[in-house]
């Protein structure tokens, strides 16, 4: 008897069929006595769709307008989920990211989450309505609409649950929940049953493609209850929770991320201070980068290396363009034929012999390894993109994921 | 130097290409030294698609809902309005109803126009922007958004132009400007270089398809300067405005209005209120009725015929035989077979000759009237809807308006 997030994906939506699928799903919840807060995204291609329709007529349009424009597609799947609500019977109202109190910093098209002024929603859930809310959007301290950029809509339905002090939230998506590996690679992987905070933050940073890593280090912030599960079937799914410590050796999971790129600066001069240029300029201008390697210096030259989201790659090479002089490089080499994996685990910490195991199934296996990055618990390698469905299933057998 | 409002409607900006060219025609004005306010529908079928996929979910959701998922068309066409201006380096902001400040009453589908808080739109202006607002939209008092109904955007234009004293507000449309008759069915029609507010409104309303009634009457409310003009061209358009009441015969066009249904209630019994309990009972249901028509009682009986639009002709019928027993009628009767055809002139009220004329017109071409309205300036008849393009023809040429 308490409240219930529930937050579906755009293919969740995509028809009419499935809309309804949904809200007989949403009202199953609701007749157990729950209050249900339902965030949804825009239906299936419609972001692409609009994305498209803006390209043809201003690829440099305003990333104000843009939002304006993609906005509305989440305006379209909660109008539609609340009357599909509504003919089986039972009251639903739908609320725009602003009408449900989601304010937003201004970064448009990557904006974060400020507050949410929850009382309409808290009025909703008063007056017995089930409350579906656009997700992946608010607005900013000018009345401007804003978008929060890729897996918006997890992190919009983290952050009201958050506001709700709801007992559960539920993400909806189209696999049973998270897995050792991706099941399309690896046909033997297996479903977790639970999984710590920051094991899925790792898992979901590294292309597991289940929850956005946003919406799971706020669910840790904030204690949130979240569950994994399938808006196909009623398996139980996987529950996202804090857990105590681990000492044993325990890797729960190999990710691959195929949407990294690697940029190498040739010849950087070897002096104070260049990594910072590099990476505060990048920093600044929003380009997150992740794994970084640095050669040793020789005759006073040394080649910087990292990789940045292949959507990314092209405003990374052009800024480092424009400041070649302050930085000091000869020439810029780039690819996005790379892939990450990773394998992920809470104990990986105090066994030191983790990650040369790996290694020792991408050796095996014939892989060779680009890059090496290694934190408390995970180890990720980059790999050439043709060899990383073998790379993911050489680990995985490797580690006894089965 | 001042402050032009123009209106562009669905057809207007139908695809990319259309959208560009109204952006050229906008920023054309903007580089004559003016502030440009513009208000644009959706683009061109997406309202009917929307109406069409809430129709598969659900063909009875709430109204609000209903308004909810329209309001998204002009969301989208705002934006890539605005972009497209920022593409030809002119600086655009889009804004929805509530953000551009349009407050309504709460009958959604249908809601009218209570105040603009015209603060954001006057500050966009004082910025030098190019201000562009979704049109046919507004909130109501509990935040959620509403739409005006037909024509609704022609209406957004002429409030958001009286609230700004905007110096005029051009409404462009697929036509030249106003005609004597709708130049498809009387080749020889002319454009009229100008039309009072109150011709403009019989016209409006009588199916001329140019302006929409409701944005007619608020530029009579408030005087605001309206020129319907073609978005195709850059011919002079129409001029309504205030005009001096003329003395002599003086038809200014023909309209035909296939949009109408006629309804006969057969033996209502022959008391006082049975008309009263009629159409107040429509008129609550928010039914609007035209021509009314009472035959002239015998044996405690009579027949009560009027019109309605064809939209609200199931309804009718509905509300009708719901309340059968309170109003007491033996049976109803109804076509929207018929058209109606009117002749409209400020000079009308002085020259009782003039309908007799239209009748005669009528005869000669063979075609019985059905029903017969009049007011001051207008003449109405009833006809089969098979004879409506002849009609007006003949009408036409009977009053020389070549």
């Amino acid at each position: 008897m308490g409240i219930i997030v529930q937050k579906f994906g755009g293919s969740s939506v995509a028809n009419a069929e499935r809309v309804m699928n949904v809200a007989k799903r949403i009202v199953e919840t609701y007749k157990q006595g729950h209050s249900v807060v339902v965030v949804v995204s825009a239906q299936g291609d419609t972001t692409d769709d609009l994305i498209e329709k803006a390209r043809e007529i201003n690829p440099k349009g305003s990333k104000r307008e843009m939002d304006m424009l993609l906005s509305s597609g989440e305006q379209i799947s909660v109008a539609l989920l609340a009357m599909a609500i509504q003919s089986l019977g039972f009251n639903a109202v739908s609320l725009t990211g602003w009408q449900a109190g989601f304010t937003t910093n201004s970064n448009y098209g990557i904006a974060k989450i400020h507050t949410i002024h929850n009382e309409r929603v808290k009025k909703e859930i008063d007056s017995k309505n089930i409350v579906i809310i656009a997700g992946f959007q608010g607005i900013n301290r000018y009345d401007d609409i804003t978008t929060l950029g890729r897996g918006g809509s997890d992190t919009s339905a983290v952050a009201i649950a958050a506001s709700l002090g709801a007992d559960l939230c539920e993400i909806y998506t189209d696999v049973d929940g998270v897995y050792t590996a991706d099941p399309r690679l690896v046909p033997h992987a297996h479903k977790l049953d639970d999984i710590s905070y920051d094991e899925m933050l790792e898992l979901a940073s590294l292309g597991a493609n289940v929850l956005h890593n946003r919406s799971v280090e706020m669910a840790k912030k904030y204690g949130v209850n979240l569950v994994v599960r399938s808006s196909l079937n009623n398996n139980e799914g996987t529950v996202v929770k804090e857990v105590e410590k681990v000492e044993k050796l325990d890797v729960r999971g190999v990710a691959r991320d195929n949407d990294v790129a690697r940029i190498a600066l040739v010849n950087v001069k070897d002096e104070p201070g260049v990594a910072f240029k590099i990476f505060s300029m990048l920093a600044k201008n929003n380009v997150n980068v992740d794994i970084i390697l640095q050669s040793i210096g020789r005759q006073g030259k040394k080649d910087i290396s990292f990789t940045v989201n292949e959507d990314n790659l092209d405003i990374a090479i052009e800024l480092l363009e424009q400041h070649k002089d302050v930085i000091g490089f000869e020439e810029i080499k780039a690819t996005n034929e790379v892939s990450k994996i990773s394998i992920v685990g809470a104990g990986m910490v105090n066994n030191p012999g983790v990650a040369a195991k790996m290694f020792e199934a991408l050796y095996d296996a014939n892989i060779n390894i680009h890059m090496i990055s290694t934190s408390e618990i995970k180890v990720s390698v980059l790999v050439n993109q043709k060899n990383a469905d073998k790379a993911v299933q050489a680990v995985h057998d490797k580690f006894h994921l089965v």
